[in-house]
């Protein structure tokens, strides 16, 4: 073993794993791209300065980033998620068409501790729309998600809908300071890890009286259908301009559901609060059920602060994004994989080395026609060969030796069963390509 | 305009240049899958150690790589090619099935002065072949690459050829010493940037002497056919074992050049050197010609000894690697992206707002169908709706009125030559999809 390995909260991915994650990349890409969104890239790494802007990363960024100098010693970071880089992109061109539907998948890095299924460096797929204050925006990017999710053969969801609007006016209603609202967030964002009673002790540690916790807990402790959901808080907020305007927003996305078809599968969920600050709307997780898993492996939300912040013209925005690797955790243990592991790999086999000419000929002659033709390298006899092929998941082995080569016709062999037969290249190519 | 910028050295890739980006990559790819590599990826950096190893990059990549330290003082540098961690990969799994043959499309970070068409972060699509000294591997490499700039639309290469080996016998046989043999190559490796006279100055500045320097610069001289080329180098250097292993090697490649399919386009060039410390024994590089442009897109070779000095068992390895960026910019220049401006969008027009929860649904029975399919999210009329949707490229729409969903025939637009006509939605899926 070498004294060498990869750096502390990062991972290789053998072939076996990223061909697997490679499909996931793949049907995902083509769900986004099916809906109008087109690619765009930025690069790993991003100035310092607009990684921890106030409302981008905000201070407490700082200890959750890689960060570096260049040789000019300009301040750096590796970029944490794609939303940041993007509202930069979009405050730099002010020329572009509006909406502007982009699709990004690309890693980001995180000095989280490392857990497992939790990496420093992993990757994100998202989809943002930017451009349009109406709810049909985040209505569709919830519906690509789930698209994207149906097609990689789920089917079971939860969508979880919550609005920044309506937890301000909670905030409001509860009597906390609006100044204490995002330490508010950041103690509630750890409902998932931390128990109830923690949250609690955290939320009195911020300053806040204990009825105000009790009638915070209370409210954001609402989940359920939308219609019966939403009215019910309602008449609780009524008055609250903020509050109202959340709702209603709320309400506008669970009618559009119906129409993207994933209106059986939204709950309003007031717990959901999202750990990074520029949110400003509604804000969405998507939980999927698979066998004994349980995972929420979306998650997104309305920024329309952040491209402003950013000194482009003030541009309302909304976008989701995929966690691939809980998704292929999920996928992994519940054996959803199976498109894959028939991709047909063909081997050509020499029987002897006066042959490999020829072998080379006719692999060169398969790969017009097939996907994946493969010939041996290492100048091993027939039987390591065929050992190699199948070790290697071949479908079928066309087996060239002098006879062969003289008669035009080749032996084909079933890799699974066994079974032999000789036949022209051209019946080979109908045959198996 | 924004203050913040992409960090120096770094871009950002906006869809319509992503789009054909893309389409390179999942072109090159389906070449590399073709010929039975499967992929892999690692992490974007690595430890300092690994990558300032003596025999990886050594010391002189101190000056031209990104350096950090995480939060605990460890040290760390984005990886500056896919070679080195593919070592790192096979150094710690021994139990690996050899040959391993692997792709990796990726980021590579370098610290070089930024200028056009050369930025300091990059990406690379490289094949690998680990396992075999045979040069079966390195012709297949070749190979590979040369089949994906076909695919992509070249038709004008020159596949140019070197051995590490027969440098290192040339060296001797001008009575350099050994150990001035890396800063040697280190100096003809610029040939291409700078003069042959500064060349013959900073050699002779390294210490070698001018007569010396005259053999040396007439040996690498050398340009042409295979055969005639190594047979003509072959007798000079007759008795120097090294050179004499290394034109064997050339030898055997070019034979193979046959089988593979580009005998025609290969040449040996004594002058090739390739900067990079753990080359052990062939070199190669491509160069395609389109029109007015020529250029060097492709380059790889032997490192025999890379795995074992990562603490691996001593395991030989070759491999090839194309340069996206260049590729694009003579693709882009010649036009050569025709492909994939032909793909469909296809746009659901909602005449009023009676009727977007019926466009919702066309819409997503549409993208069943076909492969992309977009309906606006700004509640935009008619004519915007219009507008927005030829700006984007859209090669038809279909558009909904009241009228049209009472009789379930909508008009198809031709976006191009502005023919309507009313169809069912199943007449426009079998016309458009």
């Amino acid at each position: 073993m070498s004294q060498f390995q990869p750096a502390r909260g990062t991972r290789d991915f053998l072939p076996e794993e990223m061909s697997r994650r490679g499909y996931i990349i793949d049907s995902v890409r083509k769900a986004f791209e099916s809906f109008g969104f087109e690619p765009m890239e930025t690069p790993a790494f991003e100035s310092w300065e607009l990684l921890s802007k106030k409302g981008s990363g905000g201070d407490e960024i700082r200890d959750e980033i890689y960060y570096f100098r260049d040789k000019s010693d300009r301040e750096l970071g590796l970029r944490f998620d794609l939303t940041v880089p993007l509202a930069r992109v979009v405050a730099n061109n002010p020329q572009m068409k509006m909406p502007f539907k982009r699709y990004q998948i690309g890693r980001v890095w995180r000095y989280d501790r490392p857990q497992a299924g939790r990496m420093r460096e992993f990757m994100q797929m998202d989809v943002d729309t930017v451009g349009t204050e109406r709810m049909d925006a985040d209505a569709e990017c919830i519906a690509v998600a789930f698209e994207a999710l149906k097609q990689l053969g789920f089917s079971k969801f939860e969508i979880r809908l919550n609005s920044r609007k309506v937890l301000n006016g909670m905030i409001e209603f509860a009597g906390i300071p609006a100044k204490k609202s995002k330490a508010t967030f950041r103690i509630l964002d750890k409902l998932e890890k931390i128990s109830l009673g923690d949250i609690k002790r955290e939320l009195k540690k911020a300053g806040l009286q204990s009825g105000t916790v009790t009638k915070l807990m209370h409210m954001i402790g609402v989940k359920g259908k939308p219609a019966a959901t939403l009215s019910r808080i309602s008449r609780q907020l009524k008055g609250i301009a903020i509050a109202e305007e959340g709702l209603r927003e709320l309400g506008e996305i669970s009618a559009l559901a119906k129409s993207y078809g994933f209106g059986k599968n939204l709950v309003i969920d007031f717990s959901l609060v999202r750990g990074l600050d520029y949110y400003t709307g509604p804000i969405f997780e998507i939980s999927v059920t698979a066998g004994k898993n349980v995972g929420s492996v979306v998650g997104g939300g309305r920024y329309d602060n952040l491209i402003g912040l950013y000194g482009g013209r003030q541009t309302p925005a909304t976008g989701i994004s995929l966690g691939i690797e809980r998704i292929y955790e999920i996928m992994k243990s519940e054996n959803m994989f199976k498109d894959i592991e028939s991709r047909c790999l063909i081997f050509v086999i020499a029987v002897n080395d006066a042959v490999r000419k020829q072998v080379c000929d006719i692999a060169r002659r398969l790969r017009k026609e097939c996907l994946r033709v493969e010939a041996d390298v290492m100048g091993r006899d027939m039987r390591k060969q065929l050992e190699y092929a199948n070790k290697k998941g071949a479908c079928c082995a066309v087996i060239v030796g002098p006879k062969e080569v003289k008669s035009r016709k080749y032996t084909l062999r079933d890799m699974k069963s066994g079974r032999e037969s000789k036949l022209s290249l051209d019946s080979i190519i109908k045959k198996i390509c």
